[in-house]
């Protein structure tokens, strides 16, 4: 069998060994760029003839070309080949064997160190669009869960030990502003790679006339790279981008890990709708949180790509080096998984029916107000250590006789200290507690209603 | 011996088991937040006062007292106790001891929950502050001595190979333009995490009338947080923060690996001044690169720390678990070491003496113009493809005849494509190949100027 | 000041920056090796006055001032200076301090490069000893806890969801079988690191007439390396090591997950001892599992390290490189982590308090024997799958009625298949469930029981 | 269109959403093990039918029914549906529709849990072996090259700087170790997995009268494993194969790190066949070693793999748990990374040309022998640290005067200390040097050869 040529083997004796070939192929991963990769070579075509470097003929056949080729990649038509070594070169020759020289012109002034580094950025640049609108569409659900679970009372957790009692819609609303960070940091990233690499060719640039502001403007671009050696060497946004992941998921692992042990049969906090759990191959009773499960799971996947991305970077020498070609399995990884992970949650948002009865029931239970005593206790003068203490002592004698706060009567509380009177009984009930809780960030009925609003009002202006 | 009781001991019928105490107790780590644990604990007096809830002379009594502590840890007068579980339960019996009752009341509306953030959120404030300068005071060492070898050629590599000739100039501006993104990122890191969250209490927020606002205003925060159960577990500044540094260690390990591939004697690009290598134990001749291998190495550590509080914060349910504990040495040693290898590598490269004949000696090796004559090509009308090929079996007629381009004869060009002229001398000069690099961001010599020229006007603006 | 010379300066013009000093030395971290440091040199020693390369008397000397130095460091009497760049360095230059020519010639015929290797290796092969010890002796305690717990009935989970119930002394000895896998990984490691390197000197090995085998026997190593060149760079031992811990702490840190999900007020399983939990600064009644989520914490940590050490490596060229220097806190922090995680957690197993009740009692809720009607079924002929989906339908009627298979009249389970008779009531109750899973490996008394003996006999054996 | 019912689905009012179908599936990954599948299955069936709990003639359904889904999954002729979770559930469906009812009796005592497992330990007893294939073929490579390059003197170095002369025979022979204590560990990594896992059956076994030591007999195990709850939550062996591969990439990058640097223009060591470089796609000139560079690379995505694993276990209550279907695809990209590795490196290294002159001349520069003048000084009676110091001196006299060792009289010498004599020249040859190196493990031709004869004999008998 004749084979292509490659479009670098002028120099080489030898073919390249088949094995190698497939060893060093990136084509199977990054032909989902193809659609960039086309994009890229079109600003580039159209700047290099309106420079007169090629001529307005040949950038018209170029141009004509490539969305032939875009059109039969998405039709299913194209066929690839062993050889191509990646999306790029396959581009090219497919360009070459249509239109002929003319097509062997596109690579002028251009090398893949800056256009793979082009297509990355179109490529990420996009999808991190895709992923903060999957992620706010997210935060409005919370918003939404949020309103409507905004009279539901639950218990606070520290240590997984119940603390305080909180409103559900507070609890829901801490993740609300976790996302919201998250969402800056994606908005940073995408700014930061936001910048035209296209012109650093190789490594040093070229002494062919490019435009290169003309190609940014085409390619919708607010900067161009000030240094060709960084511009091909750099993947700080890769390494960017998945960390944003990580923390995202991160952050999703923690309210998979709420719900999934909300949905233990002990909690019965939660109940997850039938389309979102799946059953077991041997037990019929069986309704498991497997997709709360999975993206808790799928975070460490991301951590791995992290992993991947840093140690691939570090201690690499100037500039440009193959190593790079790794960076993208585990960005395109990531993306889909956090783009699933967004998707299939905000499915199960809205399909969880919360047991507000029984989350009400425990958020009395565990000396939930032993706080609030002792705010009672400071309020009426004792400083408060003294008050843990004196407080701490009440909850003994609690859990010595199976008593809680509301089963004491004002004589027993007095044996602790003489500060009681009969107002402490609005002091150690649920509601009350709640209700005190009037701080900014709080959890009282008014502290979260107030942040509802003004959290319904940004998200309505945008 | 008679141990002090814990403060929070009032419920708990055992004592403490010792190992227990030893394997729960971050003082050992945490004392190093003592200035920003009695800063925190004056604002938060202030306030309380402020509003009535501790009367002024109580105020007064513990702002002196804290002011004492805080100056008898500094004069190595305090002495901690094993029992003492972290430096704010430390500072806090030390202060009842000191000022009895009034210091009691010290932790009134307040949790070791919001206390702990706040500590470190005031603490990573300012080490992002001293970082960025000793980042930037680099990038300025870096612009110097790019302006001071403007003129110095070197050999361009991509994949270790030589690829194009460049300016040093270039190569050091490469560095400058990624420190200048980790710039970016930590001002970012230190804008988001720069939020008050005291006023969370454990968990929930309290019930006392704190004024949060004013709390801010003393300890200089623009906002306080909006959401106290994500106040006490947020965590994603640590994680920022060591990502930042993860990546400016990053590139601190490719400029080390260029210097101690530099400085290898088959290079022999650079010499390392004497203070900053060492000598070996057994071979009384080697001179070695330590400071940067160790840099190079240290980035490894700060990649664990990374993976350490990702892995830490997965998961966790809500709120505040005692795992979070596990954030400072992470953090603690990522700040150590970041600020040690930049004051170290600035150190070195004011003693770096490069040798400039070498270097130009070694650009003109190995056909590094030879994407110079494609373009010769190019320009004279040759589709890139083909340019290519046609200076690729030029490069193997070299090869074959132990030649150089520029030991070709005219004839001898003309043999591979009669567009071949006596201009073509130019082409294959290194000087003429770097004059030509003319685009933005390019290593000619007016492009390196005028970067060079934007960048001295930024900084002694900025 | 004069500064003591550095033992390798000959060649240098100028000092050391203080900066770089303090920056390169590893003395803070090392000094823990002080005493294998002293126990490698003796053995030199010993063998360079055997093979008469020292006279008989150096030899003595050297031997003698090695062990009072080593006295001295014990007994807190040496001070170290800041320009010993490790501890290596700085106990050679206290013993020629100390018995002044002799003393220089202790390092004839090795480098530092392969006396780290031995100091570390001396020292991992200790560590890893008390490891196991403090490992398999809270192995002993699970068993122990089992044997006590052997008829304690709680629910199986998967997805933490009740599945089947157990016993908990089958859930107990599942965490014996992970530790005793660890406790072959920590073996084999051991072995594998329980190599001779001295004789590798600085990379090349030594002309002087050294006998390694006689080093070998005098430090209990059964072999000596067989290459210089991976003698001085092979860190593999540490990284495994690591490996192994990661390993272990990931097993504690499901045990950890397990009793903190059981010590929450919903489950109530286990009450942990006082002395092992800690309180809560603002809230009196909290009895928080400090200790186990610490653990689960720590895990954090030495994945980190792992990154770290491996990192390290990735890529260094041939042969010892001054990054090797960072393996060394890493692994000291893993050994310390380790060891009192091991420690702790068995001083918690010694105090915990089972709720056998209430374990009992929910062991019946959730259909937990839903899979033994299936089973049922099968027995009297039908094919699991239809089993299984009969066995769903009568799940969903109970729950449909709020009731539980005990609740059923036979009547009832025969709307669903006529093959239910009275027995049926054998396999729905809990006790008859656990009975019959008597295959090996199973959760009935008898498998339990054999298997405890098993291990009992294996344990007092071995 | 009417979808096909889930095996679960009995107690389900709804379906999965479609996207959680596509989010939680593992089809996509997991149907390489379909050959496991179908052994495992067989092996289970004729056990059943063996101890009675299925008929003879339902067994041999099964059987014959599985042999022709392996046959026609081979073939290309079974089509997969999105219903299909997994492979071990598409095999049961396609079963079922093939053999009928008796195809539902397969899974009698038996769950996914212990069969995801099963065929994941009886892929990866497999793949063990053909990694330790191809990792034994490569070091009979590494062997025969040490053969064929067992008088070729190179520089040896630490920290990239000269040290002292070696073999490139020694250096090779380095590796050779290197991956002998790897194929230890994966060794030992198979034997401890190879442990039936089936008869655990969901998490705590089965009442059927499974004969589990018959199972094990047909599919090779020589052990069943112990604990149920352990049998189907145990994961080691995926991060121990993973880790041990981690380190067989670290050890290989090494490698890489040498030939690239190696293959530098200013190295000039060795050239790597052109089957096994490719060029660029605009320097013709380049010639790059990306083999070596991409091996490097992929070392990075192991250890994120193994950060994946460890990250997903972490924390993980008992026993099985949705998020370990997330092991599979780090665990087979890590199999597929490494034979890919082992098997291009072979060849390329079968595919090296060294450049002996090249390697000889450089081995001779940089006061290589400096450590033999030092041992010469030795042997004539001065104290090693003195002769260091002495040869120091002489460096520094030499550099000053652009001479090196060779090129110095005996008076030279004699200036620095009179033991020196005309036996000296010996000492500051290479040859000398190399030859001197003869304790066991170093690099003299004596040793290199009776350590090549000894692997050679080893590896002949096996």
């Amino acid at each position: 069998m004749k084979r292509t040529k490659k479009p670098w083997d002028g120099r080489f004796l030898e073919e390249t060994d088949r094995e190698v070939e497939a060893f060093t192929s990136s084509l199977s991963f990054d032909r989902r760029l193809y659609r960039q990769d086309v994009e890229g070579s079109i600003a580039h075509a159209k700047m290099l003839a309106r420079q007169g470097i090629i001529s307005p003929g040949e950038g018209k056949a170029i141009v004509a070309g490539l969305g032939g080729i875009r059109k039969d990649i998405e039709g299913g038509l194209v066929e690839f080949l062993p050889q191509d070594e990646d999306i790029h070169m396959a581009i090219e020759r497919l360009l070459i064997d249509r239109i002929g020289e003319a097509g062997g012109k596109l690579h002028t002034g251009r090398s893949r160190n800056d256009q793979v580094t082009l297509d990355l950025r179109l490529y990420l640049r996009e999808e991190i669009g895709s992923a903060r609108k999957l992620l706010n569409n997210f935060r409005s659900l919370l918003l939404n869960l949020a309103e409507q679970e905004r009279e539901t009372i639950m218990p606070g957790y520290t240590h997984l030990q119940k603390a305080q009692p909180i409103l559900l819609a507070h609890h829901l609303l801490a993740y609300h502003e976790m996302l919201q960070r998250d969402d800056e940091r994606l908005k940073e990233c995408h700014d930061r790679l936001n910048v035209l690499p296209l012109g650093a060719a190789a490594l040093a640039g070229t002494g062919l006339p490019l435009d290169r502001g003309y190609t940014a403007k085409l390619l919708g671009f607010p900067r161009v790279s000030q240094n060709s050696l960084d511009a091909v060497s750099d993947r700080d946004y890769v390494a960017e981008f998945i960390f944003a992941s990580a923390v995202i998921m991160m952050h999703l692992s923690r309210l998979s890990e709420d719900l999934i042990i909300w949905s233990s049969d002990e909690f019965r906090f939660v109940e997850i709708g039938d389309a979102f759990t799946t059953g077991s191959s041997i037990m019929p009773q069986k309704k498991n949180p497997d997709v709360a499960e999975l993206i808790r799971g799928k975070t460490a996947r991301i951590y791995g790509h992290l992993v991947t991305i840093l140690t691939l970077l570090k201690g690499l020498p100037m500039s440009y080096n193959r190593d790079l070609q790794e960076d993208k399995e585990p960005l395109f990884d990531t993306i889909d998984t956090l783009k699933g992970s967004l998707a299939v949650l905000s499915g199960m948002f809205a399909n969880l029916r919360f047991n507000r009865e029984r989350m009400a029931e425990e958020a009395s239970k565990g000396f939930s107000t032993a706080t609030d005593l002792a705010e009672y206790l400071v309020v009426k003068g004792m400083p408060f250590r003294q008050a843990h203490a004196v407080v701490g002592r009440l909850v003994r004698y609690c859990l010595e006789r199976k008593k809680t706060f509301t089963d004491l009567t004002i004589e027993e509380f007095r044996i602790f200290d003489n500060r009681f009177e009969a107002d402490v009984r609005e002091y150690v009930s649920v509601a009350g507690s709640i209700s005190r809780k009037r701080v900014v960030g709080g959890t009282s009925y008014d502290s979260v209603h107030s942040r509802l609003k003004e959290l319904a009002d940004k998200s309505s202006k945008g």
